[in-house]
This record gives C-alpha cells, structure tokens and sequence, in this order.
C-alpha cells in the first residue's frame, strides 16, 4: 500500500541547552502557543510524537497543566480538535530520554536532524537539504526533527547530531523566523503535497 | 533586472469581520504573538506591509504600545532584527482603510485574495491554486492577501475578494492550524525558493 504520509518523524523542541543572545547556553521558558501551534502543525503533516524538552521541573508541570486541560479537561470537549494535536505532546527532561522512548516503541535508534538559523553552522559534512531530507522520509528508518528555542540549540547538541537542516531562507536575506513559524514551514516542505 | 522577491504584496489580518466556533460574526482579541511571527514571516518574503485590523480602539492602542516598543522604545535597542519586521505593521479600522491605504501609495487597487481552511467555501469561480496565485505574483498587480483570526474570515468579507486561495492541506485530513502557522507556510509556498 503507498503510504500516505511519513509515520517514521517524531519532532522534538528543547527548551535546554539553547543558547540567549549573548550565546551563553540557557533553558527557556516554555511558550504556550509553542505546543499549541507546533502540535496542531505536527498533527496536520503525520508527525508521531512531539517532544517537549525541559529540565526545569515548574515547566514540566506548566506543560502538563496546559496538556491536561486540552487533552482530558474542559478544553477537550470544548475543542475536540485541540485535543487531537495537544495529545501527540511528550514531556522529557533531556534528549537522551527522547531518544530513548522513541527506541523502546520503533526497536531502533532514531536519525537525528536538528534544525537553526545560523548558516555559519552548515559548511558541514552533516548538512542536509529539503529535498534529501525528504527523499530520506520515505525510507523504512526513524528520524527525530529537533527544533531550538531562545537563540538556536546549542554547540553541544548540534555537534552529536546526524544531520543538520539546511535553514529556512525566504528570499530578502531576513533571517529571523519564530521557532513556530520555522517548524510550520520545515513540516510542509518535508511533508506537505 | 531580475526581481528578487515580490514587492507587489501586502498581507493584512482581520480581527473584524470574523467568526468565532459557533458561527457568528465577532471581533476577536489581538494575540500578540500574531504581530510578532507574522510581520517575522513577511518581513522574510519580502512583503510590503502588515495590516493589523481591528475596529475595537483599546485594540489599536495595544497593538500601538507592542509595536512602538519594538520599532522605537527599548525593544529596538535589544533586538534590531525585531524592528525590522514589526515596522512592517498598519493599524487599520476596517478592511476599506486598507485598500484606500494601499490605492493611495501603489496608484492602484489591490487584487485581494482571501485565506480559509473551510474547503466548503472553495467550489467557487474565486478559488486559485497555490502555482497559480506565484505565477500571478509574478506580473505587474499588486495584490492583498487577507487571513482571519478566530474560526476565520466571515462569508460577507470572502464574497467581495477577488479570489480565494485553496487552502493548506496536510497529508492526514487534519486541517487545523493556527493562523500564524497557516501564514508561514502560505507564503513560504507563494515566494520561497
């Protein structure tokens, strides 16, 4: 049977270690419309899960209240919808954890490709294109897309991934997309007709 | 010379006329990451100018306050980059102002194009594709591409556009992004390489 869309994604959005600014590494504070928009976007393109990834225990919890309420509380019957994407939401305290229960359920390692702005980044061996990355989609591996908040994913998380995404450009030479504007984009160029 | 990106295209949204989940037409609140991930994303593709529509005056004057915090108070010292994209806001009243706004600058009446993920309203002699409306980007006209804010645009604003553009489908059937995600990926599709 063709296979109508890519159930081998999962996406991940780290709050920890990102980078601020000053290019200090941080973790950021979680932002509500992050898991409202990029699980609504994750469930429109057949994204598996999506993980949010935080070691700040008070963060957890936000997102586990924010959760709760769309998924089984009032606004689940208020928005059926909602539920529908808020429930492909996963909270980790660290990446090695995500890549942990994406093994445990696929019996394999996941493919990681991390995303950001930062071209200076992608004189690599490890850079990827849209079109290979997509091409890749199609075949019977797992692959884990990790998105940054703050400033970008750190040195350190860039450095052991598998891939680095080619970064979205639009066509003026702005380079300074949202991080939910840039995973709505990443998603349909990868996924979308 | 070649054109580098479409300079013939403004983006408005509309708070007012617009419907909420039961139907009927409201004037829904400003979200204030709508200004901030929207004029980002037109601000990458090269659009002209951001209309912010909203007939309700202590809406203006919060959109007022979060732009003039980062075209000109301490926000434009902090993060130039932000400036830059939210300079591209208008504050209008009504969807008329908008078109009188463009007319007056461009000597011509904008072509407006409509947004909507309600496939019901697309069997219609307005719909346009996504190939279609980039190759019409490409001419002289200069066009307004208008997205609603709540449960969308109300029937009485997408029966006076030009066209309607089809909407952003997935590959699963869900159809439900945000507004924000909806725009980044619209005009990725309409002027991204």
């Amino acid at each position: 049977m063709k296979k109508l869309f890519a159930s081998n994604l999962y996406v991940a959005l780290l709050h920890y270690p990102v980078i601020n600014k000053n290019g200090d590494t941080i973790a950021s504070a979680v932002t509500n419309l992050d898991l409202h928009d990029i699980s609504r976007v994750a469930k429109t393109y057949g994204v598996k899960a999506f993980y949010v990834v935080t070691p700040l225990i008070d963060q957890q919890a936000l997102v586990n209240r924010i959760v709760s309420h769309w998924v089984s509380g009032v606004g689940s019957r208020y928005n059926p919808k909602r539920r529908a994407a808020l429930e492909l939401i996963r909270i980790k305290t660290a990446l090695d954890g995500v890549i942990e229960h994406i093994k445990a359920k696929e019996k394999v390692t996941p493919v990681t490709v991390v995303t950001g702005a930062d071209q200076r980044l992608m004189n690599d061996r490890q850079k990827i294109g849209f079109y290979q990355f997509r091409a890749m989609l199609k075949k019977e591996d797992v692959y884990l897309l990790i998105f940054g908040t703050g400033w970008g994913l750190s040195e350190r998380i860039l450095a052991r991934a598998d891939y680095l995404l080619e970064p979205v450009t639009g066509c003026t030479g702005y380079n300074h997309l949202s991080v939910r504007s840039a995973a709505s984009i990443i998603l349909d160029r990868l996924m979308g007709r």
